[in-house]
């Protein structure tokens, strides 16, 4: 596979990091092809205003959904929109900030998958939607320890707290998302129990084509105008929330 | 009460600017203090890295958690979170991008809800954490129609949509949080739908004072070293799944 990884964090020498130089060497190393967008290297800088086009089809009411279905965006964002293209899979690489991602990554996202290219447009939605085909990981660290996201513990099951991400990023795009690899409270582990986690994740990554993906209800479970859910299929979060 | 309202939206004449200015002048006329955080208008601009803070402890490798409790912050970031400290409940306004907030709005919880001052250090985290005390307020709007957004909706119920931000950044600094005002597909509305949407809000809050909190579980409803779930008692996506 073609696979895009996406790396968010500021340091260059975190835990973060060498789970991203783990993906690429593993990947490399099994047969894949691999791109990074490295966005604090990149410096990545933008979020979404009249700043992304070179020029606006109304300059005197900003409506970004109007104005990405042109296309008209400054080279930055083109060369990323031709990395998602390009790829097969993409991965998420980043550390959890207030139960998601960071900013920079989420403007990543606000901007490159755009009105017109990700969703929308000549695509649809879901299984229609333009980067149907394509397959997606969460891979992330957590500060607090595993128990604290639990269904019963403080924070409530990370499955659910990770759903807009994997289902509104993910499967709302078209594509497929892999179950997400999460690594809990590195920061207060041992080198040994790091490197455990990183060969944890080299171990999936190995076997990446056997992996599997979340069984989210394609568009033949709902039914209507209205698209609702046929009776006795499993609502979303309750397939996010099963245990693996 | 001292509000704070920290608006997202990059165009001064959409509908979420609209609604900002209904609170301004609803919450004004009632006898409240309001400031707002019009954050395009600011020129906010910053991701969490080095560039946040005037001076660093550890130059050589960068982390955001150990920075941050020393409060070396640049002015614009300090001026922010003077703001925090004044108020006595925050709103946030804003459209729903990709299941949750802008990266604009994203970026400024990272940065200002910083460890040491929002939660950590002195504080702790949930009701010992640094915003105890204080209310929040999810006022947003989404591109798509209600149905899509309930439990049998092909997006789930907007409630667990959102619980990142309820539990993940309010209820974790220690506030408690309101039901969410959702304002679902205003631009597919008409002048007068929107115009109701407006007094809808209204309404709402010129009985803030009246207005229920999400009752999320408090510490006592947890045991041991983990803070296990007691038995019998309901989940947090449970709690915030329910209907009004």
């Amino acid at each position: 596979m073609k696979v895009l990884i996406v790396f968010a964090h500021p340091e260059s020498k975190s835990f973060n990091a060498a789970l991203k130089n783990t993906a690429v060497s593993t990947l490399t190393e099994t047969g894949h092809e691999v791109k990074v967008s490295d966005l604090y290297e990149i410096g990545w800088n933008f979020h979404v205003d009249r700043t992304n086009f070179t020029e606006l089809k109304d300059n005197d009411y900003f409506k970004p959904q109007s104005e990405q279905p042109l296309g008209k965006y400054i080279q930055k964002i083109k060369d990323e929109q031709a990395k998602v293209t390009w790829c097969d899979m993409i991965i998420f690489q980043f550390p959890m900030y207030w139960y998601s991602m960071p900013s920079i990554l989420k403007s990543w996202v606000d901007i490159v998958f755009s009105a017109g290219f990700a969703y929308g447009g000549e695509y649809g939605y879901f299984e229609k939607a333009g980067f149907a085909g394509k397959k997606a990981l969460i891979c992330t660290t957590t500060g607090g320890p595993e128990f604290f996201y639990t269904e019963k513990g403080r924070s409530g099951n990370y499955k659910r707290i990770l759903y807009p991400i994997i289902y509104g990023m993910f499967v709302f795009t078209g594509m497929e998302s892999y179950e997400p690899q999460v690594f809990f409270g590195p920061a207060h582990g041992t080198d040994e129990s790091r490197k455990e986690m990183l060969k944890k994740y080299s171990d999936y990554l190995k076997d990446i084509d056997n992996q599997k993906f979340i069984p989210f209800n394609k568009s033949d479970k709902f039914e209507g105008q209205m698209m609702t859910l046929k009776e006795n299929e499993k609502t979303n979060i309750e397939i996010i929330g099963d245990e693996k």
